[in-house]
């Protein structure tokens, strides 16, 4: 089995090698400019991985692992527009280094772009890659659809939130793993276990972000803890202590929620209290568990030899247990 | 063969089959609009006509039609946003009606959609089908870039713009027939044949729409005459007045180019004065009439019994010979 860094590294390799046109350079340099904000290249060298863990030969799942980095840089060329973000990766977005038209129409022309790039698999599995492609692409629309409206809406309840980062995070991740299993030769059973593994552990690995947001050390984690609070984001742990909370703890959530001018410690450590006294973070880590769970008993059943599914074992642990 | 019109009304009742998920209801409520706005489907119609021109089964190529319909109206979508338009056929624009965020992902999930309509022909014809497609996608995302750029630009020239309208309606005219072609058996010369009778029939109808816009009755043309006039937008007739314009004619058409309060009827009845000296319209024709030779060229060749290459010519005919 390949390692998945040396599997980055190849994936980083022919990133480079990817080419647009120089003309019109509005069109194309916005999309060079957003692959080159680096990344750790997951997706595609999860393709990889996938095609490697059923014996197929990695240079042939090349085109179709940049495809999936393709694609999901459109999402997120796109997303910024939407979230009118300013920084991605630390670097201006897309929508502020030209402007906004600019970002719509190169993610526009960077999903036609990703749709050549999946289209170099032979013609065997040609329409197999492209149904699985399409409906995940399908799906990432609709959970950012669904996670828009959330911003509007007081009465989210857990179920819609967790079909929300199952349609705009998982379902992306699964199914990068199956066209990476596809393309390796994997029998249409083994292909959609291994899809059903990258979802669960998607939705997992999406709980586990929240949870790091109020509980994980912001040295290890990299991020601003409570951004999530200060924002209001509707998150697992938050939906979670809206529906418990009672009386006080109510009104003190609710008054932090509506408040427009507040000290950004002092909202945390206060939204915060109350997750503790709701015991917030052992039904978070509760709902991780079980879908992490699921996802390894979708490894179980993956006919390959069990050297091969350890390695895959090993690979959703080191995903999963981030020290907090 | 089947008359284009009784094809046009063949769509329209499929469109009316073409159902979207419920939810999330602002991803799916948006393209359900838009396609509702109506618009004459020739299109679509035209990609049925190409498979019946070659004894293909009309059946068998209308998911592939209704998919070039709807690509189309996801261009118009996220054009409507970027050219900030109120209206598209009379109707209130997508990003007016909900917003800019909505506009840009239905439009994302109608090109997803429009994968999985094309991707509904035989395995056989699979990955040409899809290629062409492709292909026409980048071009009208390139044509609409250029056409952007040209706001800005005050040197562009007659063979950019050509190019530019190539790319961003004339390809996809193009694209369509072909595609059509393919489905109804056509040997790879007829269709490619037939892509270029497309292309330049398409650029050639282009270059009529802007003569149109000047010289045209407004009660045949239904629009108001002078509009591009108005706005000053880039038209062939506009940069060959431009390249021919000099001293006292050149400094009167950029007078007029550049003044912000203005009588319109006035601008109008001016430049077009311009125009009329330095004889625009006869040039306009010239470059119309060669294309459309180009495109009769194209036709001539295809292996078709002489009755259809007739009928071909036909359309084309009623196509440019719209009465001024």
């Amino acid at each position: 089995m390949k390692q998945l860094t040396d599997l980055q590294e190849f994936i980083n390799e022919a990133l480079d090698k990817l080419t647009f046109p120089q003309q019109p350079s509005d069109l194309y340099e916005p999309i060079s400019y957003i692959l080159s904000l680096g990344g750790k290249r997951l997706r595609p060298a999860l393709l990889l991985m996938a095609c490697d863990l059923f014996g197929g030969d990695v240079e042939s799942a090349v085109q179709p692992a940049l495809a999936i980095e393709v694609f999901h840089n459109f999402t997120l060329m796109h997303d910024d527009i939407m979230d009118n973000a300013p920084l991605r990766r630390g670097q201006v977005t897309v929508h502020e280094k030209w402007n906004a038209n600019v970002a719509i129409l190169s993610g526009d022309a960077m999903m036609v772009e990703s749709n050549k790039l999946m289209m170099q698999v032979p013609d065997t599995i040609l329409r197999h890659v492209m149904d699985v492609f399409n409906e995940t692409a399908t799906g990432v629309c609709e959970g950012q659809q669904i996670d828009m409206s959330f911003e509007q809406r007081s009465d989210v309840i857990i179920d819609e939130y967790l079909n929300m980062i199952r349609l705009k995070t998982a379902v992306l991740l699964g199914g990068t793993l199956k066209i990476g299993a596809i393309i390796g030769g994997a029998a249409p059973t083994d292909a959609q276990l291994l899809y059903d593994f990258g979802v669960n552990l998607g939705i997992a690995f999406q709980l586990q972000d929240d949870i790091l947001d109020v509980y994980g050390d912001p040295e290890k984690f990299g991020k601003q803890v409570g951004g999530d609070i200060i924002s209001n984001k509707k998150t697992y742990l938050l939906i979670k202590a809206l529906e418990l909370a009672k009386d006080h703890q109510a009104y003190e959530l609710n008054k932090w929620l509506t408040m427009q001018l507040f000290d950004v410690a002092e909202k945390v450590t206060a939204v915060t209290g109350i997750y503790n006294e709701l015991q917030i973070r052992k039904y978070a880590e509760e709902a991780m568990h079980n879908f992490a769970d699921k996802a390894f008993k979708a490894l179980d059943n993956i006919n390959l030899p069990e050297e091969r599914r350890q390695y895959l074992r090993q690979f959703a642990d080191s995903l999963l247990v981030r020290e907090y």
